[in-house]
């Protein structure tokens, strides 16, 4: 039965809603009072939030389910890019007052399965009526040794997990109506790397997650870090390249630039261990480059452009 | 000099941003990191997040100031309600894009004068083009004992800061342009009870803050508690009254079912530490009414409806 949110009202709506989600041991309140109380067992407590709108940030044709999982997802990459391991989330969502319950209850099914995948239950959250689709995700997580942008030294290597550009391509193909299904899938479905981020905890030097593209990462890991990064190599699939070429798209500026990927991207003086944590996890990781005294970052001995995905830019249009 | 977001991009932004606020000795990463880490001192982790739109949640001629003081005083106050100390906010913002920056810098920095009166930094958030203004909030704070909805006890005595109606009475008066000044002021700079909430622990059995309007809050403790609950008095200023019946708003109906106010509203049996935490604090406190077996909230004997504010719900158009 279609049900439309105005008819029956935001408690009703968080009533179906608490039906949706699990929780979790260390949950000692959840949904339902003023705020949720958590056990933090020991550790630092690490907080991030991502906001994302129908406008500007869902690929064209998610689904409800597929949003409300992006919403947690990206939230969870910025955890995982801390090497943080996530302990709770929260959604809050504005929504247009003719918006349909199933589509609301699709957010929250969509929510609860990043949630289940990410190990760290939905604690609370808020709706309220706007002029459109708003989803605010909050992470919580756990960390001991923090993996900032400013740890890289000269001497590291620079590492990469899987590769770069897919979720790029499949917005254009989904914009344009290309049709190339594989990276579509990816647009529309990104994962965050959140073991291969917990895991990372003391080995790495500094890390991020890449989503405003690759070189504004490293421009970011360089700046903060105060060190030059030369890169060697950018991991795009054969397929994504030959996609790219066959549809004129340029693969190496979609790989350094669009973003969206939620890989991470690390420093890290411990080749080894990180091809046993690449072995160990079943995640490809590449090493790209090095870290070096100086700044800036330069792919094969050519200067980088500082230059990603920018919000409220009139470059974007 | 007047500056569109869209000429200056979401970084320069988050740049501006950065110098308004202050941090916190316990804040080991804060604002420019993929997310904020915290040191918590032992205690459990409190998490909250409101949402609150341009097209629903702003009283009308709300400054961009203000608006930015009460997205971060929404959270404080469900954090107070839990009886907890608050360690944290973030906030995630949607504009549109032909928004001054000179707006968005406002908001800002009434966000950060919220974070100095609650006595916790702002470490991060995130913006985003939008359709219209949303800001999203969040609070996570540090408990010993939380202030549930679930523990009021039959022979509690039933508790109220301050006064009602005060903020409904000023929406009203600026929708209508009435012109009550003293009460526009109470609904555009609503105030959070932290200390107070704070000081409930191990005192009060069950808490919250009126924002739904008294009727619902109790209602809420009623049914989560499983107790009925008797009030006689509802605690409302005289001028508030008279302004009231000068204009032909019915005091009690407003004072029962409109919200917005933040006070706090909690059980408790220890009559004597309320007065001289009142004392303490400065806070006034009035006993408004009595925990019995049943269920249930009754005023004078007449049952009240449990209605309060409800987004989404056409009954409010």
């Amino acid at each position: 039965m279609k049900m439309r949110i105005s008819k029956i009202g935001e408690r009703k709506v968080i009533e179906e809603f608490s039906e949706i989600f699990s929780s979790r041991e260390w949950v000692e309140i959840g949904i339902g009072d003023d705020a949720a109380v958590l056990r933090a067992q020991d550790g630092k407590v690490v907080v991030t939030s991502d906001i994302c709108t129908e406008s500007s940030h869902f690929p064209r044709g998610m689904s409800p389910e597929q949003k409300g999982f992006f919403s947690i997802t990206v939230n969870a990459s910025d955890l995982a890019a801390m090497g943080a391991r996530p302990i709770a989330f929260l959604l809050s969502i504005s929504a247009p007052r003719e918006t349909e319950l199933e589509e609301l209850l699709g957010i929250a099914r969509g929510a609860e399965r990043a949630c289940v995948e990410y190990g760290a239950p939905l604690v609370g959250g808020d709706t309220k009526e706007g002029k459109e689709l708003v989803l605010a995700g909050f992470g919580i997580g756990i960390v001991k040794r923090p993996l900032t942008l400013s740890g890289a030294k000269p001497g590291d290597g620079v590492y990469l997990s899987g590769s770069l550009g897919r979720v790029g391509l499949g917005i254009i193909s989904l914009l344009r109506g290309l049709g190339i299904k594989k990276y579509e899938e990816a647009a529309l479905n990104p994962r965050a790397r959140v073991d291969l981020g917990t895991r990372l905890q003391g080995v790495a030097t500094s890390a991020t997650d890449v989503t405003d593209g690759l070189a504004l990462e490293l421009w970011k890991i360089s700046s903060k870090s105060g060190v030059r990064i030369e890169i060697e190599e950018v991991p795009m699939e054969e397929e994504y390249i030959e996609e790219c070429i066959k549809h004129g798209i340029d693969p190496l500026e979609l790989a350094l630039h669009y973003g969206g990927d939620l890989e991470l991207v690390f420093t890290s003086r411990d080749e080894e261990e990180i091809s046993s944590i690449s072995e160990e996890l079943g995640v490809e990781i590449t090493k790209i480059g090095s870290v070096f005294n100086g700044r800036g970052v330069f792919l094969n001995g050519k200067e980088i452009e500082p230059r990603g995905y920018e919000h409220f830019s009139e470059k974007n249009k």
